[in-house]
């Protein structure tokens, strides 16, 4: 029996998103020699739009390139869709006569799969394959595009941590991180126990923030060792729940996408951090970096493993998606990583915030628990001498 | 007979300053098995203060090791030595009985060379290693740690260019460079000829910049290509050749070195130009990222040539230190690199701008001239799929 299979991708690109294109396309051509797996470009728009691309055209050395390349190959959309366009998208997968539609985002995607799997489809499947560089996803140990990112922001971190060690100051890099600060977390994946390595303080959105207990905490920091470094979320938020950042950014400038999501990523958190420190630290060599977009999809350091575990989810995604709709989640169950088809609902809106026992009491550091569970992931420190100062 | 030999480290770090340093170790240990090697903390405060690190004590091992840390390992400074503070380097070089001083900097290092050569030192030999990721100094085809700095500007931008092929808007990435556009050119060494591939828009210090004249690029690419990618300098200025960063930072928040250079890297100019590009395109999705000391010394991407280079560096420093004093060129000579001991003052206080022939007419984009060196240099581009949107 022949299938089709119509793919695409939502949200946020990764470093490997196209693996798990690359890894349903693959795996459709194993289990059905002459199946249909069409990739829809930016996303649903295309599946609406019938805007297809026939990717069982492509040899396997083909996909396997494609595979390789970082960021969404087929075009991404940050859309929610209404009961109208679901509408137009279930047409557009009846149009191909599609079996199943595998949708590769997070929790947003999720939840759009989630409607789309309402509809009166028959037979039709909806499996959800999961990616985010926020491995925010619950049901989820890690997801797709996490260790890659997470390899950036650690590399970067000890990279600066060197360069503030040479000429010391004060070194503040703020990284994406709306609710979750699984990747600012992963800054402190290669300080190592009892070197004065940084970054010495991390803070994240778990945590309540203030300016002013910024201010103290790097005064702290640097008595102790010459120097503070800081990892910070964009998310970091006061205690009234409110993002710093929202309230820096002017209201004219303010830009949400589909699903209400403000974007953070603009410069006005580190300006405002820079112009704090400044004023606190007089004549202190002091520098505020904001990573923007350089750790999602950077084509330089892209994880084994990341490629792996997202190639084997689309691979996974088009076994289950014969026996029904889901969400493929990524766990780990006795030291192994396994791959699991839960129900859209338990996946979709939701967000899942770095377990408390991650963050210190104090709220601006990571415990070892926290550094236990990125060692896990992050590619390790490369060998390096301690410098002489 | 032995020698006695010191070295520093002065200005910026790159990722691989630390080779020089080893690469002279090494050196002076195969020629002289009784050469004492001291590296100075933090530049000529270490030699002037006679704060000293004996490197001869260091194992092979133990050097390679230090030479594979990426940042200056014995610490740096932006001291610029009056009359006075030369004397107490000098004095700081007798009393180690130093037969050659080598430091490891860019031209204002070159200029601290210059002056201390002046100084009645007997047979003490003074030694300028070249290195700076700006790659701006002349005699040079090119200096230590600008490869793998090239290489990280490279890899972004084609990273951010596949982000924005798939959710198409304006991406602006500002690059260190003050006075060369040599590391904001390089964003363009992985563009293919024929593809739509970004950065659309070069903006360098060596052509003029207008605000409005940005705008207008940015408007006529959109065009053409339905998104565009910008790479800029930090140092652009327009015609009366003030730095446009310098205009927008308060001068409350000026922050200059001993050589009278103005920190231009913090987020202002960013935010300038978001909010400008925000106003022109209402409802674009728009980004500016500040690369600011991601590129310069990133753990991450080491390139194997930019090692080598500089390591050969330090060694041919040491085997000059014994004829006399000068600047240590990178020269490339019928298709090969070549070493060579230049005049200190060939070197001292001058800035390489890019040729003429680098920059378009219209002063916003590089030109096959400048793709040809840059690919001689950076790594080339990975295997990557044309994105089907």
């Amino acid at each position: 029996m022949s299938r089709v299979y119509v793919i695409a991708q939502g949200g946020g690109p990764t470093a490997v998103i196209n693996q798990t294109v690359a890894g349903a396309a693959l795996a459709a051509r194993q289990k059905h020699p002459d199946a249909k797996v069409y990739g829809a470009r930016h996303g649903i728009r295309g599946v609406a739009g019938g805007d297809l691309v026939d990717l069982s055209a492509l040899s396997d050395a083909d996909l396997r390139r494609f595979a390789n390349t970082p960021n969404s190959g087929l075009g991404s959309t940050r859309d929610k869709p209404d009961a109208a366009y679901c509408e137009r998208i279930v047409a557009g997968l009846e149009k191909v006569k599609a079996d199943s539609f595998i949708y590769i985002g997070g929790n947003d995607t999720a939840g759009t799969m989630g409607i789309l799997d309402e509809i009166e489809t028959g037979p039709m499947t909806f499996v959800h394959a999961p990616k985010t560089i926020d491995n925010d996803l619950v049901e989820n140990d890690h997801t797709p595009g996490f260790i890659s990112a997470a390899w950036f922001v650690a590399s970067a971190f000890l990279s600066v941590d060197l360069d503030f060690r040479a000429m010391p100051g004060i070194y503040v890099g703020i990284v994406m991180g709306r609710h979750a600060g699984f990747l600012t977390a992963s800054a402190a994946a290669r300080r190592r126990a009892g070197e004065k390595d940084g970054p010495h303080l991390v803070y994240v959105p778990e945590a309540h923030f203030s300016p002013e207990k910024l201010i103290a905490d790097i005064r702290a920091t640097r008595e102790t060792y010459g120097r503070c470094g800081v990892a910070m979320s964009e998310g970091v938020a006061t205690e009234d729940g409110t993002p710093l950042a929202e309230r820096l950014i002017p209201e004219e400038r303010h830009e949400r996408d589909d699903h209400g999501n403000l974007q953070l990523s603009g410069g006005d958190l580190g300006l405002a951090l820079q112009v704090a420190i400044a004023a606190a630290f007089p004549k202190v060599r002091a520098r505020v970096d904001t990573f923007g977009y350089l750790p999602r999809g950077f084509s330089g350091l892209v994880s084994e493993v990341d490629r792996r575990e997202a190639f084997d989810i689309g691979r996974f995604a088009v076994e289950s998606a014969e026996s029904g709709s889901g969400s493929v989640a990524l766990q780990h169950v006795d030291g192994q990583t396994a791959l699991k088809l839960v129900p859209l609902a338990a996946v979709a809106g939701k967000t899942k915030p770095m377990p408390r026992e991650f963050v210190t009491a104090a709220g601006n550091d990571v415990t070892d628990a926290c550094r236990a569970y990125l060692d896990r992931l992050v590619p390790p420190r490369p060998e390096t001498w301690t410098p002489f100062v």
